[in-house]
């Protein structure tokens, strides 16, 4: 077998693997939680449609109109500064999914807009990412110059070390800034940007929830300063990854 | 200014405009279907708790039930098959949030995970597009000596345009594959491809959830081949795309 198709082969074993690993790992940690949580969620239920007498169908209702609800509780999610956010997680590829198209005409335009829209932020991030890198190394030769250094150009190296440098910097102190705006606490801050940063975005966390509600009540000053802190997040942290 | 500062400045204005845009066709598309689900949802609320009298903070109590629970209705989420499914949706960055991590343990280990994951991922990745672009480059010349061509080699817009096919091909039998097995319409199933390609990832369709359910009840066969497909399909849409 020639010498790529080994390696191909070989790193395909070793990511199968790793998920199953990752799988056992998973299932030893979450699973008995999940199962106590079902459980008391069950118990509850029980216990509460048999306080109501409730019937099963009711229940069912019930329970879809929860469950659709659910993203419309933090405020509308489809007014201009909703769909705005949805844009943006679209465009860096996140996709939280905290609200999603439900119209035929909706998830279609979806489809061409990223079509389109994925490509073009993909073009500006590198662009950014480019100037971003010059201008990191023209501060690494000045202090390079400062430090009376005998190589003064930047090398790879330096340049790596500054992109750790900052990303550290994003995340640990965009953590902060969403421990303190969100009320979730500082290691959910974290873990919060870390999945935003890679782009993963589950949403089962998703910050500016509140914004969207206050902005259809009007209420504006340090919410669009917190807005646009965290849109020069999203962008950051994709430049960056 | 410098030419390429122009050129960054350009984008960045282009693609704010493109998100203005979108936010703009979002809200027009999806605000008032979410507002009439969100009346419609109301009045069906009003009329449960008037019907059987449920107090304010039992029904807040049965809303925290219903929305904890949402995952875990499709069957076990962390029981090893879900959390190889979970394992791979990190992996290839695509981040449904069907279900997440709940545990401090298991989101400290996700984040782990993800760091080294991701890049095995996306070497492996890579790994199989180069083979598979050796492939695509001899099939090629292949058929141009059969067809007599002048130029034997494949050009890059050969390759460019197998790779178009490839990705057709794929989104359009997945889409057909998933239609089938999940009951989603043919154009929805198309939507949950997309979505999944571009590793946007929402999460309001996500395949396999049957899957999950009959392994916790030991059923097989077919489903660990529509497993083995749907794993495929993520494979290959990731290394095209």
């Amino acid at each position: 077998m020639k010498r790529q198709n080994v390696r191909t082969l070989s790193l395909v074993v070793c990511t199968f693997t790793y998920l199953l690993v990752g799988a056992a790992v998973f299932d030893a940690l979450e699973s008995e939680t999940e199962r106590k949580r079902w459980n008391h969620l069950l118990e509850l239920k029980a216990a509460l449609v048999r306080k109501y007498s409730i019937s099963e169908d009711d229940y069912r209702m019930m329970e879809v109109a929860i469950i659709e609800n659910k993203p419309h509780k933090a405020g509308p999610q489809w007014k201009f500064a909703g769909a705005f956010y949805f844009s943006t997680v679209v465009l860096a590829m996140i996709g939280y999914g905290h609200s999603t198209p439900v119209t035929i005409g909706g998830k279609a335009f979806c489809m061409a807009y990223a079509m389109v829209g994925i490509p073009l932020g993909l073009i500006m991030f590198q662009s950014i990412g480019e100037r971003l890198n010059k201008f990191a190394s023209v501060v690494i030769r000045r202090a390079k110059q400062y430090l009376k250094c005998k190589k003064e150009e930047a090398t790879e190296m330096n340049l790596m070390f500054a992109t750790g440098m900052l990303s550290s910097v994003i995340i640990t102190t965009g953590a902060a800034v969403f421990s303190k705006y969100e009320g979730w606490s500082y290691f959910d801050s974290f873990y919060y940007c870390f999945v935003t940063l890679t782009t993963i975005g589950f949403g089962d966390y998703v910050a500016l929830q509140v914004l969207i509600k206050c902005f259809s009540r009007n209420k504006f000053s340090i919410l669009v300063l917190y807005a646009s802190y965290h849109l020069t997040f999203i962008c950051f942290q994709t430049i960056i990854s």
